[in-house]
């Protein structure tokens, strides 16, 4: 079965949905996205994602053509059409396509919306039991990581040179605190329990995953403190892990090739990624 | 008329040039880019341009999938195809169309490249004689400018808010120190007659328009440093200056709303402009 993916109002074969060579986010990287995890043929708190994603467009004065209900009925649309049971939903937009290339876009330009499923295992990832493994790396992105923006290529070749030194993904970090994870949020659990993790600031992505986990931690009675963190921290926690919306919580038992705590997926990081499966699992029942 | 453009070995109406929603162009910003400069219907220095875009794929790990030669012809079948008197031909290359999104991208992926013309005046633009206004803004772009991506979405702010202040153009500083323009090498002219402007690094794009420059300079007895500057010392400045492809060189007249020099274009910024232009008429015809 092809995918079938939505673009500016149409549902089309994915092999059919095409955009102008004169698109923004082709030649500029003028565009934000989104991606809402599906659980049982659910959206995953999509209101976290459409609060972030409007946030996004506020920020670089991009006009969303559509209302909260209608991208939310797409989602809807595209969950149906593709009969994803697990995975996400990616959703770009655009300043839209011009007539010709200028830094300076016209006004009132027509945007571009475009969505797509991804099916993939939520639940059952294999790196929530097993863990993943990490390593540090500069963090060259600009400065505007609080935008969830498609200028992309540093994280792309942070994960190419993870793989490269055969380890999962990486860490980034700057002034020598650790930011975040490529395409993650990053966590620590010291000694005595207390789970850390940066604050926000334009220095990381607001992560919609980190926002729920945060609340879930202050309802379970497990200790938060958000502060930068660096890497011998890391080194000499009991514990540590990434968050994204697909991933949810993938426990980080390497970095740099040491061992984190015992090497194992530690405790806390699973019951967070318990505690949010089941939240996750009840908003998508009934 | 409408423009011919080239898309992956075929030339084709520019309304009709599509690329896929899965090209890594437009879902990661996974692309270069060079601007080459058409005067008299011939090419300015495609040599240097093709130098810097192999240097880019290199560190990237991007494949150009036509040779030197080839790439030329391109060029010189659009300039014909567009009756192209003046102005630029514009080439991007992105790693491809995956089949999905990745942050990885799979092997041997198939690049995409596109090019077109673009018809601006390049002698008699109005900018050399009047020059322009500039405004100082951080620069908060990745730390690989020396690469040149499509992640422009900085310098399109940049211009934005620039324009919004009545200016029109931005000048970046970082740490205290000016790193470029948003789309061009900034220089200034000390009172001794002195051309400065910051060295080569991953701070700043390796100008193909300031490299000719600095030959210029050396050969015309005008003195360069090659060093960082600040707001203040530009201020402070007989005269200051941009390069790029397809401005060649515009003085800047003012500075955060404050006249540098005389607040007219100055004679070490309109010499060079005059040498530039010389050699480049020089080298078009014949």
């Amino acid at each position: 079965m092809t995918r079938i993916v939505y673009l500016n109002g149409r549902y089309l074969e994915e092999n059919r949905a095409q955009v102008s060579v004169f698109d923004r986010g082709f030649l500029f990287a003028d565009a934000v996205y989104e991606v809402t995890a599906v659980l049982n043929s659910k959206l995953v708190d999509f209101a976290g994602h459409f609060a972030r994603l409007q946030r996004s467009c506020r920020e670089l004065g991009l006009t969303l053509p559509v209302s909260e209900q209608q991208l939310r009925d797409i989602h809807q649309e595209l969950l149906i059409r593709n009969q994803l049971h697990e995975g996400g939903i990616y959703l770009q937009l655009t300043r839209g396509a011009a007539g010709d290339r200028d830094f300076c876009a016209p006004a009132d330009l027509p945007p571009t919306l475009l969505l797509f499923t991804q099916a993939r295992p939520l639940k059952d990832a294999p790196q929530a039991s097993t863990g993943i493994h990490v390593v540090s790396l500069p963090d060259i992105r600009w400065h505007r990581r609080d935008i969830k923006t498609v200028q992309l290529l540093a994280p792309c070749l942070a994960k190419e040179l993870a793989h490269a030194r055969g380890a999962d993904d990486a860490w980034l970090v700057e002034d020598g605190f650790v930011t975040e994870g490529s395409s993650s949020n990053a966590y620590i659990v010291t000694a005595d329990g207390t789970v850390v993790t940066r604050p926000l600031s334009n220095d990381i992505l607001h992560g919609i995953t980190r926002q729920a986990l945060m609340q879930l931690a202050a309802d379970g009675g497990i200790k938060v403190e958000e502060r930068a963190f660096t890497i011998d921290e890391a080194l000499a926690a009991k514990e540590a892990f990434i968050s994204s919306a697909t991933t949810v919580v993938w426990p980080v038992v390497s970095l740099d090739g040491q061992t984190i705590g015992d090497g194992k997926p530690g405790p806390v990081s699973l019951r967070l990624r318990q505690l949010y499966l089941q939240l996750a699992e009840q908003s998508t029942q009934g």
